[in-house]
């Protein structure tokens, strides 16, 4: 029973809802698979503030989050007025890195969509990797 | 035959292609009407720099441009995959603003919309409204 | 004095909140002004929901409603996750035409922007525009 | 040694240059990790033209491309009015999917990101998927 840094994935599970807008669907009648990227950030923000972390504020105090990955796999679409539910969980903090996974559900409760992005710390004035602040990690972790 | 710093429109008339991408269509099948927003700033920077002026140098020099006034008049839909073609005029350059306007043309040459917008040249560090450089009004009469 | 089919306004006011998304912002900070036509999409379509009008089964039902003009005034920039509040309102129902008007303010009370949008009735079928149905012209009314 | 269907794919390698947007900034100065998948569909349309297929003909015969599956390692960021090249390549043919990838450079030749994406043929009809039309393969092969 050794205590870990690593957060337990139970608690880092987060749900938000988001309705796909008449800019968002194409000519296919579908919501454009470009689009998802936006929703997974409106995602893990909201994801975060749950949490008591505002991004808004990191990004203030001299930290930046880009995105190093994204992988998305499409089942099926999504359409006009569909009222999503993202499902957001937090796989790992690790070193420089953080990593969230999302699952994006129709009303009717069918799964859509599954993806992953690995978004890494960054020093805003150095703008170079670092590692996660404490008070992050310990925020996330409670 | 006075002489004056109003530029001459006939020199300040620009042509600027874009295509519809797929990203940009509605489940209309139209290009969604929120796009030409972002076309139009395509086409005056584009128009800016025929003349010699890079929007992004002008930036890095300490002057941004926000749009304070948008209109637009829709007369037929753009379609995925068009090659518009958006005519752009520089009507005023007056104090701190400046005009554009802007016809869109599909490639059987009918007039899609038709639309202006007014900007501000604003000093980055004051964020207050700045009068236009007359470097930016010599290369913008000749 | 005689009765009127156009709508008392005082009734036909909503309020639509809307945050702004990274995906939204621009290098200068500010939320992009191109996006709004999509906020002022979904304030009005959430509008028409709460008077039991949904645009969705407009659609469905063969009825388009394709912007004809939009106009837009910028006061104040919006900025990163700002809780945007669009106050809509139906200024007209007035043949084949719907005009709605809008005022973002941010979390401060401050009036950001003010703009209007004229809406055009289309049967999808012919294309061509059709009078507002008489049960959306009741809907909105009551 | 059999003769196979499969395309060489040195013959299969297209570049599409795309300039980046103020509009597709955002705050941090980059342009938007979520824009790089109409970019990316930018480029794959553009490999086709190449190659005598116009996608918008595709549709219009009954064939739908959605993408089933979108994976991108960012390296570093473009920024706006960066000229990107985006050099694509198309991986495979196979039964019903069609695979793409992508490498985005900027103008000091950088490679900014990797990406690939997997397409699925679906007939617009049925909303199942179908194998390539034959045509297709042909005019990518030749």
């Amino acid at each position: 029973m050794t205590k870990s840094k690593e957060p337990d994935n139970t608690q880092l599970k987060f749900s938000t809802k988001i309705r796909v807008r008449y800019a968002e669907t194409d000519q296919m009648g579908y919501c454009y698979y470009g689009n998802y990227a936006s929703f997974f950030e409106v995602a893990r923000v909201e994801a975060l503030r749950e949490k008591g972390i505002s991004y808004r504020a990191l990004e203030e105090s001299g930290i930046l989050l880009p995105v190093t990955h994204f992988e998305i796999r499409y089942f099926q679409p999504a359409r006009y007025d569909d009222l999503l539910e993202i499902q957001t969980k937090i796989v790992y903090l690790k070193g420089v890195r953080i990593k969230f996974t999302y699952q994006t559900y129709n009303e009717n409760g069918e799964l859509l969509n599954e993806a992953a992005t690995e978004l890494v710390f960054v020093n805003t004035e150095t703008q170079k990797p670092m590692a996660i602040p404490l008070n992050i990690i310990h925020q996330l972790n409670h």
